[in-house]
């Protein structure tokens, strides 16, 4: 794997378009002077988009690619053309070592279909899992997954899902048996579904595995710092992760109409500037943007539809971080030396 | 139905106990003074904890249950000892007349199967749903539903999960069609389980049913006031709503971390002290505290477990406004008009 990331951008995913890819290629580049790209998708509007980033210009490389995947064309429609799609060509790179990540803003579970067929996935594991960074009031961020690269989950997948978590986690902050929950609507023992308590009783019983399983969490203690994984199918994870980034965007709605309500508040709000940036920061969705499929050989990390520039950027950077620190790799060790702790099918009912 | 409430309270139910329980029906009686209250559970705690209170004993009468249901109670364990427990007692009081309502902080999935074995459901309904109110930035709140009373739904269910909170919301707005939609983790017709695409087709084609069908929704649309009505399971449901109340929750910590970061900050937080307030008022739980069971012969409020004292009085506060409302009738009156054009299990797959 090369040392300076080259990233492969699928420059026709997103709602935004390809002006806002390339911007955001732009502005890692602008961060990450050593990193350079393969864009890939319609040259005509790729070279277009580029013309005022001489930067990224010089840095890249275009592959040009006809098709594109729709948002909403299902997954087995679009694995039938992904070699002639932008997010096809963008995973082929990766596969060939063309690039060594590539960065989709397209649709998730194309993308994970996609991914799946030409980086196939880590030996041990059933299916690759969007797993993304949470922030919580503690230091460290929560690893969750799965946030809707599966729509269901059996009890085999969700203790696979546990493993890469906690493989993710321990890398990215040092913890030899970081803190694992599975999410459900209630703590006791037999709450939530047949799937969730069978995962629950093969991860209990799996005291060799690098992570301490601690049983269930309800989704309003994801952001307490109590937990540094939390795992769930693809449909409840994406849900918790949706309802987070609503409920926040709302909060911070309210606060500005209360702070407009009076001359007061306004003048309140004015002084107070410093610590309401620094929460709009802290809150904006495009600082959090880039989510991973952990279990393939092969880095591919999907940026939110709506992500603008700076997203798209994070994004990127995820990727790259991905790259130099051998992200991948050292989670396919980890998991290739566990591999035979996880149960097998028909074992954990 | 009585039109002066009489809210049978199941004493025992919730984290807190007997005294918050009873000072939340002290609160809710000091409000209302022409409630009165039917307090069942231990007798010596009751009267110790209303030594307090002398309005809420002048109006209330005590049924001594020794039995309690515990929070880690399964629902077939609970329903065997349903009469010798507070919980079974309250619900027993409606059923009898008794009471017009009952309130209980405890084991949800203990209260709903207690509740549907004594009360039964209105014809035409298989399964009652827990539904509650959300604020969004609009002037009504949103109605959710299921929250967390049936772990799974089928695509009948959910058409009648629709059919009920859009009852619910028409009644309490006036609305003739009120806005209604599936949650889901995309809005193209292809995303989710086949549950909720069943479900969407059944709705689709449901023309004459009094509700404006517009699709799915995602977790992050809630708050936004664009629909009157939002369906899913009670796991996704039960998700979505505590990620919400996480996440406001985490949003007013940073909030309050940031103002004390210093000392221009704090000045800024006291000037605008009344918007911050108004803040927090209109995320306060208890504020929204009260959800109830729709599609059941009689009014059941589930109080939050770690509801204080002026969350129980506000759900005491909701299940008295559906007496005086007659809002169950209400709503068995449009579902049983509508009985018919509910899919029967089979027609809509």
């Amino acid at each position: 794997m090369p040392m300076k990331p080259r990233i492969a951008i699928d420059a026709m995913g997103g709602d935004e378009g390809v002006r806002v890819m390339i911007a955001g290629a732009a502005l890692a580049r602008h961060r990450h002077p050593d990193f350079s790209f393969l864009l890939v998708g319609d040259e005509t509007r790729i070279e277009a988009a580029l013309e005022n980033h001489p930067g990224l210009r010089a840095a890249s490389e275009i592959q040009h690619v006809d098709g594109v995947v729709g948002s909403d064309e299902k997954p087995t429609q679009a694995i039938r053309k992904a070699k002639s799609t932008s997010m096809g060509q963008a995973i082929e790179a990766v596969k060939s070592g063309a690039a060594s990540a590539a960065v989709s803003s397209g649709n998730t579970g194309a993308l994970m279909a996609m991914s799946k067929i030409a980086l196939r996935t880590i030996p041990g594991i059933d299916r690759p899992a969007l797993a993304a960074l949470l922030p919580t009031l503690e230091d460290n961020d929560l690893v969750m997954l799965d946030l809707g690269a599966n729509t269901e989950a059996d009890a085999r997948n969700l203790v696979e899902f546990a493993v890469m978590g906690a493989a993710y986690s321990r890398i990215l902050y040092g913890y030899d048996r970081p803190r694992v929950k599975l999410l459900n609507i209630g703590t006791e023992d037999m709450k939530g579904t047949e799937e969730l308590r069978d995962a629950a009783a093969a991860l209990s019983r799996a005291d060799h595995l690098p992570l301490h399983f601690q049983g269930f969490t309800e989704a309003d203690k994801l952001s307490r710092g109590e937990v540094d994984v939390v795992v769930s199918d693809g449909f409840s994870g994406n849900v918790a992760l949706k309802a987070v980034e609503g409920a926040a965007r709302f909060v911070t709605d309210l606060l500005r109409s209360a702070f407009s309500s009076s001359v007061r508040s306004k003048i309140g709000f004015l002084i107070s500037r410093p610590a309401t940036e620094l929460l709009r920061h802290h809150l904006d969705p495009n600082n959090h943007n880039g989510a991973v499929f952990l279990g393939l050989n092969g880095i591919v990390v999907k940026s939110h539809g709506s992500a603008d520039a700076k997203g798209v950027a994070n994004a990127v950077a995820v990727a790259a971080r991905l790259v130099e620190d051998s992200l991948i790799d050292r989670i396919g060790e980890s998991l290739f030396d566990i591999a035979a702790a996880i149960p097998k099918k028909g074992d954990v009912a």
